[in-house]
């Protein structure tokens, strides 16, 4: 497929999806969301494809949604906002979604890791949709923004799920209640990215991850232990993730990979691992119902 | 209203909020309980109101509980106690009220962001108080203790729900299960605290962070994405957040704040959002029904 | 009992469980789960041990689940793994039990503090066994691996649950996804441990630790307070915890140890609490029904 607003390039097993609006700072665009859930599902549906690299093209990462055109840019989503007989608009209605997270929740349900690699400011929808991605390295270029507040509207890309777990509570408050832009290094120092990096290192480093993800691990085991972490981490008891994984160290035991796995160690020497995620995710997968959001 | 127990000031669009029991090193009593929520109430029935800063009267911020007239001093609740006819008391009767979590569960419905300015010891209730408050910055004289285990009582003030999530459950352990008293370096390097200042700066400091969130933001937006993200950090699925999300972000960018937060910011000109949260908090607000606590 | 694959021993109000199959690197079998378990209820049922450190015998902590003999090693549970008519194994079957979680669940419902002190390689289930202790501390000696994927596998012993609660998400999928091993200052900095010694100072130090919650605190308000930090972690509102505590707060103020508590503090002296965690636990405990685990 031809895309727009991205570029998806695949070499060595590791997809690299470049946000590609340079013009407007990769702003995000309905165009954009689409292409986007588009590409992350080619990633999941190409074994050849063992880790998925976003990153933007430019000077920006994503400068947030497309405002250029007015306070419409934020309603990138596939809402029809049906008004009711009163005139007002029913906001409780399900057709109303917000388009950021229509995205991020694409990423959620990824059966590949998604490393994201900022290269200069992640604003906004630039921001939130890190927050999903399973690792964020960052150029000391880099600049963050949980603007909304100071745009008048409030936080989307399901971050108000996201963010606090994965920077804690009070930052993700302090962030989000001045809507102040800070720095890659405060960005280090609040957990919202593991590493910083010269910019010219930015997109070998997370090449370098990618590869020791592609080069030693099992495919199946990596889209089971993916959705078993990010799952787990809204479990309300560890005998949920107690069955769960009872199911996965049996079954992957007894499977292919397994055999190879134990084998390889005992044998100190590099494993190869036959199992393919289009083919032989077990059974019990997917463990859950989500409601959709396409 | 006059309060005895806490003095209540607004200037500028910040209330501060002072224990003063400075005699009894502003120990936590039922009349504290009672100012304290009606302060709350109070800030956020004022539009005039932005940020709320608590603070404390003295050398203290909170000794605890005011145990100097006996262990009845921790019962700080709405509790009647009601015998059953065995003479045991009934402790699953939905009577009994810790007094401590009464007033954090206060805190928690907020629609303004409350800084907590921690200048000098802050234990039991004086220090689990701190954890529902969005920012916490303390002096480098003050001092913190979840002492309960060392008098022979357990956690409150719904500290077992919040502590684990602010600090980590290892920490939360560590310091409950000892009931040491530690200094501000040790809450900084918890991430109990998130900025530490010499004594004479700190109200100042609270006092800017106030500014920078009154002067930028929205503040139905703040409002809102205050309860979106303490409310997203209970959440088990970030489906849960994309559908408050969305009717937010729609709801939102059709408001006058949004026109406004996005004119401003094609203008590159200071915003001014007319919407005000006593009138203009959207129609699914609040989108939860919970249990009294009062 | 006689252990073959531990030792339990009691010194001074402090169990002392040592892995011990040091030909194997202290390697998982079903008998270590088996004695882990038995080791686990003799802390629990002896009122002369206050707090039990768990550490390693020789070089390693634990270097994982015993394969040596073949990938069978990781079926250290009590699955009897029936087949269907159609030959599949039924792996959503309650019979079929991680052996790693079986213990790690045990843990999870400990009425005593476990400290960990990992005092070499600290593989696969070495590694996840210690995330449900309450205090983790290693030696410069230690490495960690979740090398699961490595191995074809997926993670265990609940770690799905406890991994990300502990380290954060980001930094669980990274060591997860890449299965690699590292060493205890990355361990240190990704709040998998929360202290670092050189090797020989390692146990003093976790016995000090141990001594200072024995000496200072009240064994039932311990107990307490484990078990309402651990579930209050996985609790989905801060209401949830304060219906909890305010039956704590009450009834231990109301208790020999409550009174004890605060006329000790008063009297400015240490506090000798009568109350034993085998007679007096409160009539609300437990205030959970978990599914069982054995």
């Amino acid at each position: 497929m031809a895309y727009n607003t991205i570029r998806y390039d695949v070499a060595s097993g590791v997809a690299t999806i470049t946000l590609s609006r340079p013009a407007k700072l990769n702003a995000y665009n309905a165009e954009m969301m689409r292409e986007l859930i588009h590409a992350f599902d080619a990633v999941d549906g190409d074994d050849d494809v063992r880790v998925a690299i976003v990153t933007g093209d430019g000077k920006a990462f994503c400068a947030g949604a497309d405002i250029s055109e007015g306070v419409d840019g934020f309603k990138v989503g596939s809402s029809n906002e049906l008004p009711l007989p009163d005139g007002r608009i029913d906001y409780g209605s399900d057709t109303i979604r917000d388009g950021g997270g229509r995205m991020t929740l694409r990423i959620f349900e990824m059966k590949k890791p998604i490393i994201g690699a900022v290269n200069g400011p992640a604003i906004g929808i630039g921001a939130t949709m890190l927050l999903p991605m399973d690792i964020r390295l960052a150029s000391d270029t880099a600049r963050f923004g949980f603007v909304f507040a100071r745009r008048g509207i409030v936080p989307e890309g399901a971050s108000s799920y996201f963010l606090p777990r994965i920077v804690g509570i009070g930052r993700a408050l302090e962030w989000c209640c001045t809507g102040r832009i800070f720095d890659a290094q405060e960005a280090l120092n609040g957990g919202l990215i593991s590493r910083l990096y010269p910019g010219e290192q930015l997109l070998a480093a997370a090449h370098s991850l990618a590869r020791e993800i592609a080069d030693n691990t099992a495919p199946v085991s990596v889209a089971l232990t993916r959705q078993m972490l990010w799952r787990g981490l809204g479990m309300t008891h560890p005998m949920e993730a107690h069955r769960i994984e009872s199911r996965g160290v049996f079954s992957r035991s007894g499977s292919a990979d397994g055999v190879e796995g134990v084998a390889s160690f005992l044998e100190k020497r590099a494993a190869h691992f036959p199992d393919l995620v289009t083919r032989d995710m077990p059974d019990y997968f997917p463990w859950w119902e989500d409601e959709p959001y396409r």
